[in-house]
């Protein structure tokens, strides 16, 4: 169950031309102020604005004839429900997404246009998963899980291969990446893709302060889960209460460690992000690159690679953060 | 003085590994709403957030020793100061960037930052060419100038051949293609470049409603000025007064015509590329989405390719055109 550095080598080849690759951007005047050298891989310009389609695309595309047939489902209110509806709609494969009743509406909107079946169900009374298994069971659907999946960790390690190759390209060689983590499916995949392209990069994961259950759970050497307690934050894509438990066994193995970023530095990275790189970078996309701007992984006589993994946010909760 | 194909192809070997290889995005739901395919040029990402750092940088590069020693000079408030303050930084020149004294703060910070020496003057009482020449003479520098210069056309030009082979590898033709106009540098140059790697493709300007100088130079087959009426426009970056002797050289021989966008239509853009590109794209570098995504230049049953050609916007400015 353990995916293989061969296996996002497959994946590579199928989303060749499918997926976006996406640029390795730097600033010399910000690398100036850090006295390292900063990239910044913008997968928030991927296709449905997150990381998730590689690996949805990845798993859909693996489907058989009859089980294509048949249709997928997933349950998501953010990030991978587009990813799955949009992947599935570029395979000629029907979706449905079961989404909370109260979801914003712009993000139900989006996953229908996208090409998505919205089902709809009460986040109170009802439960999503049993939701979707129902629908599996009645369709014959497959279900598309957002981590826990070795084909969807081999997608979203496509994101690494990328890396490694813009880096090389660049005549540079990767010290650290730093990877946003929620499920840990896109950390898990980009450090499997860098133990073998780019075997001397040390990679660490990002969460926000109070969500660290994979920091946590790396330095405990087994997996917890996050404590339910005062915790807020605003970083809505990171809010998987533990590490899946197919990445985790590639974490374990693969990381240097976790680290926890206050929403305050993931607000400010998402300035400097619209200001000098012109990106739009959603909270939890944007927490890798707050880990390095405020010094949590350190910038000064290295060459160090975030992954800003996602672009989906509110105008209201964008303009608040860059103003 | 009239750049040729030969200059862009040279331009393009000189920026290599210098200028970001922008990249060309596109959305499947906005080309299933629009009925065609739009392609979004993403030159926002570019080295000092526009366009601008191309032309200088091919500029610059061919001084000779002896001009290089003396230094550059330029005068502008917006992308073309901070062009040329990188693309000098990246050379080893000094560049002398005269800007008015009242200028944003982040304008000038940004200048410096960049490497350029800033000499502030006095808008109402003071001439910035007269300074800029006076400081020409002094030092011996070369003045850069925004558009009217062979090499600084042929490096905007790069932009279009870029765009040509990025369409190419897409396996698609463009039938045209919307560029912002300004003193028209830009899309000269991109329309020198279209008219040898992908001559079946129709350019455009585009520019703010009532400061359409170009539009209406073409219609009256010469070069007249805007009216400096009661226009007003909040794309800063596209007020010069009328289109640069040779760019309207190239202009009359190689464009479709011109088109003007009200400033409503702009913010809109800047909107959509916000929410579906993730982009931060300028006032000024979004008046071609906006002719594609209000219908201007119709997008239905056609493949066009808008240029977003720049992202310096200040965030007051940019949450009010998205909020």
């Amino acid at each position: 169950m353990i995916p293989t550095f061969a296996d996002i080598e497959a994946a590579a080849l199928r989303l060749a031309g499918k997926a976006v690759l996406t640029p390795l951007l730097e600033s010399p005047e910000l690398n100036a102020r850090l006295g390292g050298r900063l990239l910044v891989k913008a997968e928030c310009l991927q296709r449905t604005g997150s990381f998730k389609f590689r690996g949805a695309y990845n798993r859909i595309s693996q489907l058989t004839e009859e089980e294509r047939r048949r249709g997928v489902v997933a349950y998501s209110s953010g990030n991978h429900a587009q990813g799955v509806a949009a992947a599935a709609s570029a395979l000629g494969v029907a979706a449905v997404i079961v989404m909370p009743a109260d979801a914003p509406a712009v993000k139900i909107a989006n996953t229908r246009e996208m090409g998505g079946e919205v089902v709809l169900y009460d986040r109170w009374t009802e439960s999503r998963e049993a939701i979707a298994a129902a629908i599996a069971v009645e369709r014959g659907a497959t279900l598309v899980p957002p981590f826990d999946d070795p084909q969807i960790i081999a997608g979203q390690g496509t994101c690494g291969l990328e890396l490694a190759a813009q880096a090389q390209a660049m005549g540079l060689l990767l010290d650290v990446a730093v990877v946003p983590a929620s499920g840990g499916g896109l950390v898990a995949g980009v450090a499997l893709a860098l133990s073998h392209a780019s075997p001397g990069t040390e990679v660490f994961s990002a969460e926000p302060e109070g969500f660290e259950d994979l920091a946590r759970s790396l330095k405990a050497g087994a997996r917890v889960a996050n404590e339910m307690g005062e915790a807020r934050s605003f970083c809505d894509a990171l809010m998987a209460s533990s590490p899946g438990e197919i990445p985790f066994a590639l974490h374990r193995k693969l990381l240097g460690g976790g680290v926890a970023v206050p929403d305050a530095d993931t607000a400010k990275a998402m300035a400097e992000a619209f200001s000098r790189f012109r990106l739009v970078v959603e909270p939890g996309g944007a927490v890798a690159l707050a880990a390095a701007l405020s010094g949590k992984v350190p910038v000064k006589g290295r060459t160090v690679a975030v992954i800003c993994s996602g672009g989906n946010v509110d105008a209201g909760v964008f303009c608040r953060a860059i103003g």
